[in-house]
């Protein structure tokens, strides 16, 4: 331990519960490393507090000792953005232990969370009154609410009811002079200055520890319907898009794939089969849902949709699961997506997104782009066109050396992407964030504006870097103005 | 003219064009007063830049000579958001003539407008392409783009799409080194980093200054349906809202107001008669539309569910406008409130909000803990239900001289009802935003961190308190850290 740290715990010794300090290299060792094993770190002490007062002193403590402070949920960063940094003079803050859902209101649609509660519970508690939270992803049984809220989540829902962003109505978090920001009051109309709940979404971690959540819910669902689709590539699959959002909001679901990946998903998934038996460039899945038994069900819904959609020529092929057996084996194909691509060959993944109604050119051109620029290597995208954000891979040549690509070629390929994505005017982080990953290519491709007040707002939070140092932001080196 | 200004004016010169130079005192005059003649500002040079270069050029000399710049658009703040300081000191930095739309996509229901733009000129053109602007209030013809994304409006509409915040996609807006933020490119997913648009709706001129903005479009109206509903009270007003919500999400507009309100208006407005001829204690304004003449028209589905909820006894009677000027005289019933009232004798009004579910006690509550705190008062609200945001006014005694009461009483009735507000988890400003005539109370009611936050946000973009300056915050007189 550092003196620093030394002096801090001997300060909260007394302050805190005897659970909410860690010390044991053993149990902190987990949490020292992101879950894909790609970024490591150290910290010979964790704080796990149980209240927000815990919160709070840590907060003071870490600011008076100047002990960088790691908040830390699910730890199912993609981007290392829970990771400490490796010289070990970071204390680790897990807010696990905050973990209780404080209220649920069905008749408001909302829930008071805290920051340690596991999103797949938050959902159960919600279904049992009728509601749900309709946000969904991969680490749903472990990623936290704080985290979703810190890294603003997105995933396979976000159509109809947007990211984490839209679906946080109110946060309460510590500044670190240990004073609460309560923003937990939701109010549909608030306009005393600037939006506190909305800069702390997604500020990874570096502003502000958020310890709970007011969170939106909508009504639970009675019925859905999962379709598979073939058509001819991403703009006629756009072009559907819009022709359901037209007609129908229940849309919830749009995801996109190319042949070659849903070959490489069926070869990965022991028993598995495509759903359409005919050959087709691109593949669509679509959920429907509907929140109530009335009315026209989300099957006959799609049905009715779709099958005006072949009759104009916009789709191959389409097939409705019969049976909530088959459309959880239509998911299960676009879950393993990731893991299938993988098990192909070491790759470049890319969590990109450009304006929607561009997507289709940009998946097709981008793909063509770094397989002209690369020889041997296979490029593609996958995932939430309606979003304007897919999941980009560039798989390297067969045969080649996995660690010479990750340490040589992955960067170059990784900077070719990203200014193919910056040209087309969208983001190299649509939903992963920044963490440490990305910090370096967020630093080359921002505008000065965009930098300036970056900087300029970590400096204003935290200007001595304490609050999950070396991640998203580094430090102003002035501010706005000089 | 300052030294300062002078020295800007003659830096400056040379580069703007000469329109974009205003020193006539009589064509600055209309500009210096709120539209209400409350606030009076005083100001010998005024720039009206035709172009995002010239509003850079100016942030430059702004803040290279230290003259405070305060932006403004329609000129219609309820707070005197946009007049400037009296001691003549600053330069008005009019948006007007910064007045095109830059696109408009019908497809992907986006619009790019310059700042000057003015909200009917916007909605006319988005209705050309089939397409509205989902967000109204009374001085649609002459309040600015930039003005209600820089107080993030809100209105009679918001129920369904929100408030600006919820409509703008992205915002263009130049710092006080001149360097330009371009958040126009609307991705549906960024994370990267802090969201920056979000952060610059609802600040007030105070950060950046605004240039344009990406919006959010949604369908045209094909048809709509007026209703006028006497309830009981507040508390049956909500439980027949959410009853409609339940059933449909095309109610767009949900107003209620107490008898008293609507005999003042029938008095105010020449010619006009009650809605209902049966006496209500409180009445309920319910606007429902639809994209296209298919299905359901909104007429037969407010029939369907108000007629069911005058079976369930939850409202006390309705009326569905029979013609579209019907529909219009309803209308202007709930536009002349606000004028209405003022006709009834001096008064003081609050734009206030509290958790949409809590409004109805808190609306009956506060009305009765205002008449027996200052006896001979009435008070009472009307507004956006829905939304938890009313406007609540106490009315000063019969009798009572205006002068006195705006000088002595007013203030007092102010602080009393604002800290009614905070008790029950409000905000004192819904949506006018706090300008500078809510500066105090801002700063007497808010948290420590939340009064920290917003000085360090403020210092990091303007550490000179040169952006619209008295307005919403004062700097920071330290930051989140000593």
């Amino acid at each position: 331990m550092t003196p620093e740290q030394t002096q801090m715990l001997d300060a909260l010794a007394p302050q805190l519960e005897r659970k909410s300090i860690v010390t044991d290299a053993a149990d902190i060792a987990p949490w020292l490393n992101d879950w894909r094993g790609r970024f490591h770190g150290a910290a010979p002490l964790m704080f796990a507090p149980s209240s927000v007062a815990e919160v709070s002193a840590i907060a003071q403590a870490a600011l008076a000792f100047r002990v960088p402070l790691v908040p830390q949920g699910g730890n199912t960063s993609m981007v290392g953005g829970a990771t400490p940094p490796a010289d070990g003079r970071a204390a680790l803050l897990s807010l696990r232990r905050l973990n209780r859902i404080r209220s649920i209101d069905a008749e408001a649609g909302l829930a008071v969370v805290e920051a340690g509660a596991i999103l797949a519970d938050l959902d159960d508690a919600a279904q049992a009154v009728g509601q749900r939270f309709p946000l969904t992803l991969g680490a749903r049984g472990s990623a936290t609410i704080g985290g979703l809220v810190s890294t603003n989540a997105g995933g396979t829902q976000v159509l109809r009811f947007g990211t984490m962003r839209g679906l946080v109505a109110g946060v309460e978090a510590v500044l670190l002079d240990g004073s609460v920001h309560d923003g937990l009051s939701a109010l549909k109309k608030d306009n005393r200055g600037y939006d506190i709940d909305q800069l702390l979404v997604g500020s990874e971690g570096t502003l502000a520890i958020v310890t709970a959540a007011t969170l939106r819910l909508v009504p639970a669902v009675a019925a859905r319907a999962v379709a598979w689709v073939g058509v001819s590539g991403p703009d006629s699959a756009l072009r559907l898009l819009r022709r359901l959002q037209a007609a129908t909001d229940r849309v919830e679901s749009f995801e996109i794939l190319p042949r070659e990946t849903l070959a490489a998903a069926v070869a990965h998934l022991p028993g598995t089969r495509a759903p359409l038996d005919g050959d087709h460039a691109w593949h669509v899945l679509i959920e429907a849902t509907a929140p109530s038994m009335d009315g026209e069900t989300p099957a006959a819904l799609l049905e009715r949709l779709l099958g005006a959609a072949l009759e104009a020529g916009q789709v191959e092929d389409a097939v409705i699961a019969a049976s909530e057996a088959q459309a959880a084996a239509f998911w299960r194909i676009r879950d393993s997506l990731s893991a299938a691509e993988r098990a192909l060959g070491p790759a470049t993944q890319h969590d990109i997104s450009v304006p929607v109604e561009t997507m289709p050119r940009f998946m097709i051109d981008a793909a063509r782009a770094c397989e002209v620029r690369f020889p041997g290597t296979h490029a593609s995208g996958f995932g939430h066109l309606g979003d304007g954000n897919v999941h980009f891979h560039v798989r390297a040549p067969q045969g080649t050396d996995p660690a010479r690509w990750y340490a040589e070629d992955a960067p170059v390929v990784t900077r070719f992407v990203d200014d193919l994505v910056v040209a087309a005017g969208g983001s190299i982080s649509a939903e992963h964030g920044i963490g440490q990953m990305k910090i370096g290519e967020l630093e080359r491709l921002s505008s000065p504006a965009r930098l300036t007040i970056l900087r300029a707002v970590k400096t204003a939070f935290d200007p001595h870097g304490l609050l999950n140092p070396g991640k998203l932001v580094t430090l102003a080196r002035a501010g706005v103005t000089p």
